[in-house]
């Protein structure tokens, strides 16, 4: 005998745009461009079991609902608009006990003096992830990724246990560069958002830069800590750092030397590093990273 | 104060093929094409808060000891050669408690009586994911991606709820499209995997291709109960299907009727379903799918 | 002061789907899974120097014609439709001169014996290229891209020449694997299409498996010249091959033999091959591969 | 019987990237991030019809030969690079009379005051394309893509035909949103080729922000015009733009007004205008864009 494990649906990748006219700073449009999102569970059993669609809200419902709030709301936050967005569900559909709603924003920067051009900033994409459950309340993780920064010097690998399939040597002075993923909770469903992100978004790129590094896992404990101590309504910070690897090229088949000029940009395989880095009062997680 | 919470690091996608010469069936070439992620955790706190080394065994090594074992174990099944790639890193490394190893393996077909010769089947990826844990013992999760499939009839979609953004109308016809990505978690770490594998593929696309269906949902749910029915040692699936939207273009503004021919496939947005479907008496999944 | 030069619109990327209730082999549904780029040239000046749009028919109205002229023409063969298309605008529309449809057929295969479900095979991308112009007549590219074929052995790489840089050693024994993008002309915009792609394909395929290979250049020329050879219809074979290469791993440090069992298969860079093979008759390409 | 036609062959995406310590402004470090293709042609039928290689100077060589120059040439332009590349090739070996070299170009911002940390601009690629010919000589392309950008008001799109298919009405105030794919001719192989590069980039960009738009045809030929007005070096400017539809959501279901503020961003289809913007006293384009 079979039963029905943990679900959801939703729909996925609802990409709206919102302008606000005259909204920015210096009275631009402001550019809010989304990728959004949502989850739905709760008491689902029937449409599995036996195709009674009676409490699944359709797909399309919540796509319309996407754009309808986009309305109502106007450009806010993406934290703010997921968070509106998941109470739209647990509060309004009996059989709903859980929305998941996640949203990628992407940066524009403006364009001349006009306020109505801009280009879009391929540097980095922030992401959001908000969960409004009616038995775990509501979390909030924001966070980046796509980041892609490199040190030209001051970092090491060296001192690493060698087993039998070990050829690799010591290096003193390495390129490192890294594609930045970070997540970050917060503490409470509330709090300045944007200035939180900024924070974050700046400790993460300030640890990475002025970190001597011994290691990738050391600069990335340094970036996390550095996310915590910025923005005290943080309280977890996960990375995730694949070793974007530039090999020095060995040019002395050609009689020339390679002083850390010349390097191959590889593309796999790739270190992969992950790590969390947590408030020693950082309440428990609950569903926040489900 | 801030603390290392979880973490782990490895090589990500070794891609390594192996030829096992006249290893195949008939005589053929027998081709195993994976791309190998492995992943360690353990004492890792040195490295993160001091950069000391001392228990980082070099992903460059990981990446060695893929193609090492790739050449001992020769062209065995990808669920196996995981284990035992798992169990070198618990078994030889004092600092490292547990290794996880994803591999995707990437299906060829034979071309004409040579032996030799052999097309990339696109059709699927074959997943496998290993975890071998001191703690937690060992665990093996199988599965699939990227299988597209179509019912051009059989499936309906209707008595869903309305509020107040729902504009969807009830479908008695609509094609049905989806990418399946499924994952099955074995109950021991030893199983026939091959067998195990083709009868789970085969229990999916039948399962999909005979329920008649009022939901994807009830889809997702056919597809896990039949794997489950056809393979014993399996105790839970887990189903990721998009719904791969084939919208009915109105043609009536061109005085033309549209009765189920021409569809216009979407991209974004899509909807989609996820669930889990679980023998009653599946062993408590433990740390199989972190 | 400057000038217009070459140009051209249209609507890239239209994803029309139909469905043959019942028109396939064996009373199957027939499925045609298309993407339908249009891009139309002429009497253009207006619209880029002043913005005069009077010659300029939407691309949304191209978008609505490809959906409708798949209702009236049906499950034609994609060559077919395209010759269909082009005719329509430059038949139709006075303004242009010139219409050039480009169509990516996916393939799907039957699923159970239904008539209703299928797969989508990933094994090749069947493409068209059709141009219709008032002054240099029609013509139809076919061809296919995106397959993946391997040797195991039976090519060799040696004889050539050194400079400074070559550090590469003689090849007596290597992978060979390549993604074919093959594209073939057509003599007269008439012929048999799907038994002339079913030829040509095969054709390829066979040239690829049984060419003992010094080169890829030597099995490239063989290929062209098996789909000349095949198919009279074909005058002229354009392939671009790129080398996917497959390095056999130097295991020696771990004290393993390799006797070309394990590779690595490498993304970037690789060899890219590229060249055309003509029947002594082929007429002038025209206008064929713009 | 058939016959060799057109052919080249080389390496391609040789990820090279190099460093230039203390290089750049401001004493910082300079990087050089290229993705460097080369093709070679000339005599080369041997290969093709027989396998002998004796012409074939191994694409790995080239791969070679690449990393060996950046060394020697050190971090110099990439059209620069180009030139001395195909050159190398067309000068040193006697079958091979023509080089064709392709470099995109990945731009990095400093990240701090410390010359040696980097943020990755994702805003856009740089690209050039050099082709040195021992019969037509040498030309140089540059070109940049990957460059969104948007204007969310100041487009109109009316006074267009109107076909048995047409359902489009006039836009007064639509978006216009585009991503980039420029190519510009320089006149000569010697120019300031950064100072042509920022200078074309601005032009591009200050036409696109300040063209009121009556078509995308029109915003084209208008940036086209800038770039020839801004760099007098170059004669030929050829531009592929998408258009990145964004369409209003109609809300009116929902019983809300959508004054130009919430838009559906879509992936296909698009529409594509592709044109070119020439000099009238542009010399022959001769190979330049082969």
């Amino acid at each position: 005998m079979v039963q029905l494990g943990a679900n959801r649906y939703g729909k996925a990748e609802v990409r709206v745009v919102h302008i606000g006219r005259a909204a920015g700073p210096g009275g631009a449009d402001l550019v809010r461009d989304w990728n959004v999102s949502t989850a739905l569970s709760g008491d689902l059993a029937g449409t599995h079991l036996t195709g009674d669609n009676a409490h699944v809200l359709p797909t399309d419902t919540q796509k319309n609902t996407v754009y309808a709030l986009a309305k109502k709301l106007g450009g806010i936050e993406p934290e703010a608009f997921g968070l509106e967005l998941a109470a739209h569900y647990t509060g309004g559909q009996e059989a709903i006990s859980r929305a998941r709603i996640a949203i990628e924003e992407y940066p524009w920067a403006p364009l001349g003096a006009g306020g109505h051009s801009f280009a879009r900033s391929g540097e980095y994409i922030r992401t959001v992830t908000v969960i409004d459950d009616q038995d775990h309340g509501r979390s909030v993780v924001g966070g980046l990724r796509d980041l892609l920064v490199l040190n030209t010097t001051g970092s090491q690998f060296r001192g690493f246990p060698h087993d039998e399939y070990t050829t690799l040597e010591d290096a003193y002075d390495r390129m490192l560069a890294t594609t930045v993923s970070a997540s970050w909770r917060f503490r409470e469903a509330d709090s300045d958002w944007t200035a939180a992100f900024t924070a974050a978004r700046s400790a993460l790129i300030d640890a990475f830069t002025q970190t001597p590094s011994y290691s990738l896992q050391q600069t990335l404990y340094g970036m996390g800590s550095a996310v915590l101590a910025a923005v005290p309504e943080i309280c977890e910070v996960r990375l995730a750092l694949p070793n974007k690897h530039h090999f020095a090229v060995d040019l002395a088949p050609f009689g020339l030397a390679n002083d850390n000029e010349v390097y191959y940009a590889a593309d796999r395989p790739y270190g992969l590093i992950e790590g969390t880095v947590l408030a020693d009062d950082a309440p428990d997680a609950g569903i926040a990273w489900s």
